[in-house]
């Protein structure tokens, strides 16, 4: 868990205020749920790995003799705990308010998620989520209008150039079904496919093996692999990028596959060159898998030319809102990785926000100094008092590194009017 | 605890807006730390009543054994806690990256805090606390930085007519002695004075001697508050509201009043006064108090016509900062009530913004619904798309409802540029 401080502050603030605006452009209503969801409820199973990384809370006025009857029940200590994701209250706020809300509802959260992380490069026990959801619509609409607004606030982060992979759950179970892999072995093989971009081909085929699964059905995965991630001058990458032609992809899949979910990634594709000028940002990968268990349909996610790493994705949970609700209710989401996302926005402030600061003696009296900051302020300035040091150099550099970009030195009988204003740098 | 739906939530995010902006242009940097801090920062006394309000989080991988062991000792179930203010955090801040933070440090904290409160109208166990303090000044400066900032921001928000009520600690203590308090009597004296907006004099006098105070000083007490409360008509009221000129300061009092504290809040008068134009919003109260234990100095308190309660407040607390560093560090904070300000935020959106329903057919291709609000959104406007229903009525008037302002249906072949648009009302 860190410390943010001021220059890193603003900055998560600034990108935050761009998303936040492109997001609710596009007809994403924000809304907010409490830090803390009830212990059962973060452990339904709707979480997968993730439920074993909750801070659970403590029940408040427990007695020695609660604790100590508590022991084999760990469970019975808690009633509450931090959540691990926004997908886990978004379906409880739903489930809650429906009600209340659009036939179609389209959600965007930007809130903190809490897991219990071993402390490692690069993961935090606390960091933001940035979701957008669309729940009651089952069409290609939803998927598209997801892409669309993402694609639009990585863009107006200044981030243009972001594409998108794309696959369908039912395309994956479709072509592990024409490998031979046996229903029951479809998620074990799932998650090791999971791993191509980081163990490319030769170890994902190796894991294959050591996990048990029929040495002809690996065989196969293996030719389909090599076939698919090599290159015309034989080199072999981790991931493919078809482009989403009903002809191109049938081509590459392993054998004819069934039109539907093919025809809606197209359908998808379609909307979204519709939508946007320039090269469509958009691939087909067959073998892209999304970790999260309860992805039902399409899944996507999104890629950066600055960064080898994936900086967000998502896909359609159509079974799981329902969990809550008791009826079936279609869902897709596309998170996007704030604190990547954060780390790559330059950390430039708006250059036409005028920021002084006013150096003055010890003995200049307070209220000349307040009243000459509050014209400045009033006139649009963002103003910081200082007074004078021996080390002026250094008050001046600090000031300029926490976005300041003018001064002036004010004594008694001073005019806010008439200041003489230098520039920092 | 308690959902945000999209009105409300864009409405806190509108309030927050402004505040932050604000406080900004006033030379106040935003931080942020983590929602956890260790069990034992959060229970170090500093925290007063608050820490047995403290949220605690279980110690992760316990076993059955270490549960029992922890039973006569529940502080071993637990090694984090939710913050329960921003107070303890601020100091913890400021120990941990003082060397990396301008000699006088302007924070700003804009996050929410949790308290195991019991449930009962208008309190909450989570909410969001908005603070301002500055770190490193023993001058009146910083109080009248304090005060005309939080002014500033109050105005902004549409809410003109705040007004301060100010008193100092210290002559607090010399009022107290100057009637024969025992100084050991003090801390309780001050909690029963506190009470003052809510039991009124003679409840206040009853608590006095209920609590065993000296009939003889609790007969000073109420013959000097039968004084300071009952204007000229006779009618009593629980506050005093007395010109910050130090002759009424003066006269006010029980005694000769030493006069230090005094000139000090002249001094923070004269600064708002010549920041702001209009009468002075600010008055002196000898009886406030507020309620932390850590004040040392100068306190004060937001009010406004159209509320009877307080809309935040703060004081000076030159001790504290000090006690995770070691040396004394003066300290003065100001936080306004978020959620009571929030609520008395008129609910209206920004009129300039032009947000549009598009209403479509089911068999409208989804490219071309896609793409005309990609062109609509590209040109400023907030767009949701909706399929046409039976009750086109209530789908428009909840549109009205979330701050849409204008529809327009679309079919096959319309064209973003040529839409009919028809106001919302």
């Amino acid at each position: 868990m860190r410390d943010f401080l001021p220059a890193d502050k603003a900055r998560r603030e600034r990108v935050l205020a761009v998303i936040r605006e492109r997001y609710r452009a596009h007809g994403f209503d924000e809304i907010e749920t409490p830090v803390m969801e009830e212990y059962a409820r973060l452990h339904a199973g709707i979480g997968g790995d993730n439920e074993k990384l909750a801070f659970n809370v403590l029940k408040r006025g427990l007695d020695a003799d609660a604790v100590r009857a508590a022991a084999d029940d760990p469970a019975a200590l808690t009633d509450l705990g931090l959540r691990y994701d926004l997908t886990v209250p978004l379906a409880r706020f739903y489930a809650s308010h429906r009600a209340e809300l659009p036939a179609v509802f389209r959600a965007v959260q930007i809130a903190p998620v809490w897991r219990a992380e071993r402390p490692q490069k690069g993961r935090y026990r606390q960091f933001v989520q940035c979701d957008i959801d669309i729940i009651g619509d089952a069409t290609a609409r939803a998927e598209a209008e997801l892409i669309v607004a993402t694609l639009d606030a990585v863009d107006a982060l200044g981030l243009e150039g972001g594409s998108i992979r794309i696959n369908d759950r039912r395309v994956l179970d479709w072509m592990l079904d024409a490998f031979g892999v046996d229903p029951g072995a479809r998620p074990g093989v799932l998650i090791t496919l999971d791993k191509l971009d980081k163990k490319g081909r030769a170890g994902v085929v190796e894991e294959l093996a050591d996990n048990g699964l029929d040495a002809a059905v690996v065989g196969r995965i293996d030719d389909y692999l090599g076939g698919l991630l090599t290159d015309r001058d034989g080199v072999e990458s981790t991931s493919a990028s078809i482009p989403l032609d009903i002809g191109a992809m049938r081509e590459a899949l392993p054998a004819a596959a069934t039109p539907a979910p093919l025809d809606s990634l197209v359908a998808i594709a379609a909307a979204v060159a519709a939508a946007r000028s320039g090269p469509l940002p958009l691939v087909f990968d067959p073998f892209l898998v999304r970790g999260m268990g309860y992805y039902t349909g399409t899944i996507f996610e999104l890629a950066h030319p600055s960064v080898p790493y994936s900086l967000g994705g998502g896909g359609r949970y159509d079974g799981m809102i329902g969990r809550f609700l008791g009826t079936d209710v279609p869902a897709v989401g596309f998170s996007i990785g704030f604190e990547r996302i954060a780390d790559l926005v330059a950390g430039r402030e708006d250059a036409a926000s005028a920021a002084i600061v006013l150096v003055h003696d010890r003995d200049m009296p307070v209220a000349e100094l307040v009243a000459i900051k509050a014209a400045l302020v009033a006139s649009g300035t963002r103003v910081r008092l200082e007074q004078r040091t021996k080390n002026l150099k250094a008050l001046l550099e600090r000031a300029a590194a926490d976005g300041y970009t003018s001064f002036a030195t004010v004594s008694a009988g001073a005019d806010a009017a008439a200041l003489e204003v230098r520039p920092l740098d």
